[in-house]
């Protein structure tokens, strides 16, 4: 089949796009290096079913073409970090939602009508029923990221109404592995390099997050396309279990050989619109056959191996 | 208090700023008329206390400063009609949930944080549960129109987690009465007029529906404004019932003197993305004491009285 993976160049998605040419597939990705590494395509521009378009879908026109003959899209671009919404709040508004808008528009002028969108359990904000299910409570948005999020679920149900299209839509928990390059372990590691004596903490550390790892997560995505057929397909992607972001700590440390002084900075959020529990209801993706292979220590071990062994994705941040 | 009335010249807008004015507020009224009438301000642009400020909320700049000194924000501009909306799919992005933005960073930057926001009974979608309840489960949306709206409630409500806003946001169900100029009632009287023998009907006639009198709405968001003191609040809007568009078809006829003949289109739904059955649970808004003075019926009958009586409305629309 042929494909299109946006974000080609991201955490996911260049791990994506290998597995599917590993599979056979072709595949035109799309990426503006925003965030995007062109080292996690190295292996991919090398490969003769791989076609790169360089384009920024915040722009109305200058990739559709790319889209004709596709089979399916893989929409990974995303301002994927939850936690600057504040700071910068019309970046979730312009890469989550309006580049969903662009991306679906050049799937409907290409007649291209299936779609699989990374979306994320933060589309629950505090949600009030843990582990949540896909058809908990219509939640209350307390986040920018999680408000783009639901905001591009709406507009790709919308289209499946309108115009025909299938979606897969995934609700992430956070996804470590290989080419990981943001939050807790990234900044953690990077802290730890810095000063192993000392590490600040956001929030009181009594966190619990879920997490998935990348391989993980990607078998969940793929399984799901070949098995469920409605119309619309909507699948919470985490592991049947969490952690207090001390107890990842701990894995941290322990892997680095180090023994930091905790600092705190307090409190049961470590930023705004931080959800202090995070545990999703993964029984319907589940019920496809599809089981997480690693845990979420395993997913933060490999991270931090992955990060000791390619410092350089320090580096390249600004 | 001084308010903020975005879409200041629509339906409802214009009637809720003739109530604010008359109950004694300041009112800065926003609009670039490219829906809104100015007939509609006629009694408003007289009044002391009434500012006009002509400016299209899509652009970043050029009204913020209206902002300045407000008490609360009324966001009622919007492409308000559902019906449409994969005919130009970009509208609903652009009107609704764009504008929406823009709204609440100029509320921002000038300290303003408190928003009534009209939201929308189609954020449900095809609801499982009939009346559908605030909390029903996570809806998929089945139009562009509730797509934009749930996008523009997401922005909102993290506003409110982010940045210390208060909201109100009143899912409505159709809104009939004076100066109202778009859905059924305005296209079965023009119909009508054009051709009193003979009425096309989109759908069978049999989609159920629930209508709420303008007065009564106004009434309702100014109770929860006084009443509701969450930092979200979150109310479905409408009256106890519903009706078959068939009987809506009987009133208007019997009101106009007129016995069509009825030609159906045919399927349960009107146009794509039409819900066959609307009706919302308003046990949260009756619970603040606020209840309906006015039938389905009655708003009807008001609407084709008005419609009668200003058949203007049907000459300015393009």
């Amino acid at each position: 089949m042929r494909f299109i993976v946006t974000g080609c160049a991201g955490f996911i998605g260049s791990n994506l796009v290998d597995r599917l040419l590993m599979a056979g597939h072709e595949v035109v990705g799309i990426d503006n290096f925003s965030t995007g590494q062109r080292r996690f395509l190295t292996d991919a521009v090398s490969h003769r079913s791989f076609t790169l378009v360089e384009a920024d879908l915040l722009d109305e026109v200058g990739y559709e073409d790319a889209f004709e003959g596709a089979q399916a899209v893989f929409h990974l671009a995303a301002n994927a970090d939850v936690r600057f919404g504040t700071v910068h709040p019309r970046r979730d508004l312009e890469q989550n939602t309006i580049v969903t808008f662009n991306v679906l528009e050049a799937m409907r002028k290409h007649h291209v009508r299936q779609i699989l969108f990374s979306s994320t359990g933060s589309v629950y904000g505090e949600a009030p029923i843990i582990p949540t299910p896909e058809q908990c409570p219509f939640p209350i948005q307390t986040s920018l990221y999680g408000a783009s999020k639901v905001a591009g679920e709406g507009l790709i149900t919308a289209y499946c109404e309108g115009f025909g299209f299938r979606a897969w839509i995934f609700r992430f928990v956070s996804i470590l592995g290989e080419r990981y390059t943001h939050g807790h372990v990234f900044d953690f590691y990077r802290k730890l390099k810095e000063n192993p004596a000392r590490l600040e903490v956001l929030g009181n550390g009594k966190q619990r997050k879920s997490y998935l790892y990348v391989q993980d997560c990607i078998d969940a995505m793929l399984t799901a396309f070949a098995k469920a057929d409605g119309n619309v397909n909507v699948f919470n992607l985490g592991v049947n279990d969490y952690c207090e972001v001390n107890a990842s700590i701990g894995w941290i440390s322990e892997a680095l050989g180090v023994r930091p002084r905790l600092d705190y900075s307090g409190g049961d959020r470590g930023w705004i619109g931080d959800n202090p529990f995070i545990f999703l209801d993964t029984e319907s993706i589940q019920s496809l056959g599809w089981r997480p292979k690693y845990s979420i220590r395993d997913g933060v071990l490999k991270t931090v191996e992955y990060l000791s062994t390619n410092e350089w994705v320090f580096e390249e941040r600004v």
